[in-house]
């Protein structure tokens, strides 16, 4: 305590104010318009009454907007703001013994009458003291309720006039704050727009979207291609590197050691010749016809993502012009990434540790400056966590400060505490384990822990079925209905998914090894054209799945999850609601059999009735079901379709629904 | 971040210290000897070896003592230290990622032989490194494990060398640390002398132990009584104010408004002609016969511990030298203490926002100054939650600074929070709501909650089964078991407790009104002289449950409590374990039935063996049982004992342990 508040006469102690992370060392996250919901412990001495104001405002505004908080028992009181723009915002919390609701309190419980008319005059002084510090209107009705109590002709009509609600809020708008204690810490929120928390995302190798018989895509080749992802329901649209391929011990198809003429080679190999990290590989196209393609996504409502990813291949002009940001072996070559005893002879990682640091920092923002400029407002970031954390957090926020819009993702398929870590420093969005996750247990726990525990306030998942990295066993060996189970997971489970382009619609299932979770000619290795018309691409699928999103705003937040009893271990039950509307999710994580099983739903959690019906709509076959009470049956055939998508109406809205029900 | 660690190369992430309350905000609290384990999540980027140190030291002290941390798992880290003397203790956390164990342990998986090769130049260099900080003994040694490196025969060579331990040892003592990151912050011990871990209180009013017929007992009664007291294995005796009680507004018996002329009044109504704070009653002797008290006690291994009620009553001299010190009512009055519509006349609070605060905070700590020179370490603070919590943070911490073996006991029967916060803020002891807590669901609820969660490093508990303001309705009907149920609860489940006796071994039962706690004829209000040597007086039993928590230190601690299975509902079966010893404590909770059961113990967490016999001491009664197994059946009669205190021993000690079993 040493020295701090040494004699002070502030009272009202605060304590455990949430959401607060580790102790307001990081901010929350929200997106434009969300609500915060903000509850502290608040307690004084004695049996005084509080006062307890909510305080917040944008980052650097002059003052504070107050709110009252409210008790709710056992001294937690709580207050909720909303925030509007993207950009930063603080809060905190102030509190102090307030005199006229202890005085206007404890009169209420007096009896004895000479107590009483004392009690009348002290309550007299502070209205006259509040009298002082108003002017106008107010300073005359505050006069007037001091005379009322000074000359009250009985005890019963000074007590009357006591307890008016506008006398109360005269009192609290002038009347002084004695001693006001304020919370130790300002707390802050980070403030996104809309796609932090309510995205989709179709992952896809411009190399091969090609318009022609090329031997490599373009960007045109992909903006031929968006009318396609548009219609799928796709709102970002995110690219493996786009810079220059370095040549020099670059990989072949399926990560052999050795490369042909005409291998690509990884994109994650980042510089050669033609330039790196600010630049075009030339063969995709133009700074002008990348521009275009920005914007013809943007008119069809998709934003261009790009991959940060900084590491060099041995090419990259940084190796030569600054031999300082890399880390040297005895022998004077540069190191090259590994993790003993695998080598990655491709890539040269920087050294964060270098003496030239700050140049290195504000190179590395200058390369995300510059693609900013070009039109890019979503980033996600390649492996951050084998880079420092205290220069991600360093970047986001500089970023950040100049463009409040912009989104990071991190991809780190690590260990907890360092995803998240990265989640709290900044990253907007943050990939997860649900790729590994398929059981009900693992599902259920899981995403439990990820809606329910305080680590949602800083950290959104990112649902991703699959990667160019990883092809999960479960959809190596279990055919279409897996496809279409794992991407409904996905939608469902998550506000923000993705899924690696279009070897997912088109459940490419090889991989390159037994046991393994590469693909088999990995398209990062090599060119892959595809038949995208194939019939029984999964495409008007899942264009079904992101219309559901878009429609239900249930599904489009993860707080809101909650998993219910199905009496089948190999059935997944869980529900989002949002207002009036619950979306209720049936799976059956089998996808070579046909489950069936009871659900139990908490009807009076989500404001159905026991008693009667109520209609359950099959978001994806449109049927429509009569469901009665907390137990309903039923049965999912993979071969159909793995998943109910059910929209449960909590009260008829008008005649029309009821002929529905017949 | 605002402009923290701007550009820094520090990589190790520092998280999640334990133990830590309110961020540092507050200390932990220990008794001198004891240990703390300090724990944290520590990671790194990439995968670079971490080294982690936990620093501590006394505070104030020069340096820091160095102690290395050991890897958990998942990113955890673990040391501890033993804090010595009474005092304040700091300790905090570093960490940086270390070149040598990097390069080791990367060293060990390599397989390539130019790899090795190089790696081992690159080890040499840094060993070098090393050599050129150290001197003597410690750079020879390293120079010859660099020859040893840069002149490796063979690879393998090479490599054991790397591995050897005392090269590991010089590293770890002469290498340079890179950038080092620190925890966020510094936290505190206060080490308190072992009492405030492990103390038996008695609490007694001197004005009813007389030595002859006088009409008021005195400091020299109480000396008489000592050892009968220090039989009874007490070792904190605890008065009530013991100061000149006030006049005006003096309660009667039984708390009636009017007093006669020879009612002596409340003690805590401090306050008149003849004193204050400062002062001793008269009746009850002089300064001289107070410290000859205090000698004598000691000289029976009892502290004695006074009574901190800040209050005045109306006669007290403070109203009229400092009536700035006293909230004032418009008429002019001093403002009693109130809780519309109960009203307590004869006491007057401070108004601790007075003007005259500096003032007033001063004098009410030369208060205990002053006790404290007369001899006294122990305080119980009557009420703490009445007056500001900044007030008493700041006491306790500058009379600890001055006195670090003094012990502050708050009384706060109030609610859970605000309990809470005075022992954060100091508060050596508190009392809990034992006093309210007799069902086994209560009981183990309760129990487990204050032994296990991390409020345990700040608030020790005191129990206590009655206080002079409470004689509990299970008392008041339960007659004898009730008694001996109840000490024996509150001297086992906790290290800390006591009695307010002579009240309690001599059972007095009866309340003031049907349906009330409050004593008839309540010694707050009279004196009450009593036959101590009654031959149904419970203080053998008690003298044996003291000797019994003397002679087992699993009794001396409250960490290590946990609950038993016992499948009767009215039975409860607890143990703490200490070492090579189990003390388990099955109780009949029912004070009227003989109830019995089967208790279920952990036997492989006790370290007591499953297939083989095992001896069950009552230590109580001197039975000795054999058991066998994790259940055993275990009956209580509440006429003969409604407790067994059952000592187990983990293996044989010598054979004449052996003779036991038959």
């Amino acid at each position: 305590m040493t020295g701090t508040a040494r004699y002070s006469r502030t009272r009202a102690i605060i304590e455990r104010v949430e959401p607060e992370i580790d102790a307001g060392r990081f901010p929350i996250k929200r997106i434009e318009g969300e609500e915060v919901l903000v509850e502290a412990d608040i307690f004084l001495d004695g049996h005084d009454q509080l006062r307890c104001l909510l305080l917040h405002r944008p980052a650097g505004a002059a003052s504070w907007n107050e709110v009252e908080m409210t008790a709710l028992g056992n001294d937690r009181w709580r207050a909720g703001f909303h925030v509007d723009a993207a950009g930063r915002h603080e809060y905190t919390v102030i509190a102090w013994a307030d005199r006229f609701l202890t005085w206007r309190h404890d009169l209420a419980r007096r009896k004895d009458a000479d107590d009483i008319a004392v009690a009348l005059l002290a309550g007299a002084a502070l209205i006259g003291a509040a009298a002082r510090r108003a002017s106008g209107e107010a300073e005359r009705r505050l006069k007037e309720f001091e005379s009322a109590l000074r000359s009250a002709a009985t005890p019963d009509a000074g007590m009357a006039a006591a307890q008016d609600d506008s006398l109360a809020g005269l009192m609290a708008a002038w009347s002084e704050r004695h001693f006001v204690s304020k919370y130790d810490r300002v707390l802050e929120v980070v403030v996104d727009p809309p796609r932090a928390r309510f995205s989709a995302w179709y992952e896809i190798f411009p190399r091969s979207c090609r318009t022609d018989d090329a031997e490599h895509g373009t960007f045109a080749g992909v903006i031929a291609q968006l009318p396609q992802i548009a219609r799928m329901g796709f709102d970002v649209l995110y690219f493996p590197p786009i810079h220059p391929i370095g040549r020099t011990f670059r990989k072949g198809p399926n990560n052999t050691l050795a490369s042909g003429p005409d291998d690509p080679g990884s994109p994650w190999a980042i510089g050669a010749a033609e330039g790196g990290h600010f630049d075009i590989h030339p063969e995709l196209g133009s700074a002008e016809d990348f521009r275009r393609l920005l914007a013809e996504a943007r008119a069809l409502g998709i934003e261009v993502a790009l991959d940060i990813a900084f590491q060099c291949s041995p090419d990259h002009p940084y190796v030569s012009e600054h031999p300082e940001w890399f880390r040297h072996r005895p022998d004077g070559s540069i190191q090259y990434a590994e993790n003993p005893p695998k080598k990655y002879q491709d890539i040269y990682p920087f050294d964060f540790e270098t003496d030239a640091h700050e140049a290195l920092w504000q190179e590395l923002k200058a390369v995300v400056d510059h693609w900013i400029a070009s039109g890019v407002r979503i980033f996600r970031v390649d492996n951050p966590h084998t880079k420092p954390f205290l220069f991600w957090e360093w970047l986001i926020n500089a970023i950040k400060a100049e463009h409040p819009e912009v989104i990071f993702l991190a991809e780190a398929f690590t260990r907890p505490k360092v995803m998240h870590r990265l989640a709290k420093l900044g990253f907007s969005q943050s990939y997860t384990y649900f790729t590994w996750r398929n059981s009900k247990q693992e599902l259920t726990e899981y995403f439990t822990e990820l809606a329910q525990q305080r680590s949602r306030e800083y950290l959104r998942p990112n649902l991703w079925p699959n990667t160019p990295d990883i092809l999960p066993e479960f959809l190596q060996y279990g055919g279409r209905p897996a496809f279409m189970l794992r991407v409904a997971l996905a939608a469902t489970l998550g506000a923000n998914y993705g899924i690696y382009g279009p070897a997912y619609e088109l459940m490419e299932h090889e991989a390159r090894d037994f046991g393994a979770e590469e693909y088999l000619d990995s398209e990062k290795f090599q060119v892959r054209f595809r038949d995208l018309q194939r019939p029984d691409s999964l495409r008007d699928y899942i264009a079904r799945l992101n219309r559901i999103r878009r429609e239900n705003a249930a599904l489009q937040s993860d707080w809101n999850l909650h998993f219910h009893e199905v009496d089948n271990p190999l059935m997944l039950c869980y529900s989002k609601t949002a207002g009036d509307e619950t979306v209720v999710m049936v799976a059956n994580l089998d996808p070579h059999n046909v489950q069936a099983g009871w659900i139990e739903l908490p009807l009076d959690e989500l404001g159905l009735p026991e008693a009667s019906s109520f209609q359950a709509h099959d978001l994806l076959s449109g049927a429509r079901y009569l469901w009665q009470g907390k137990r309903n049956f039923v049965r999912l055939d993979p071969a159909a379709s793995p998943v109910h998508i059910l929209r449960l109406r909590r009260r008829l809205r008008s005649e029309r629904d009821f002929d529905y029900f017949l």
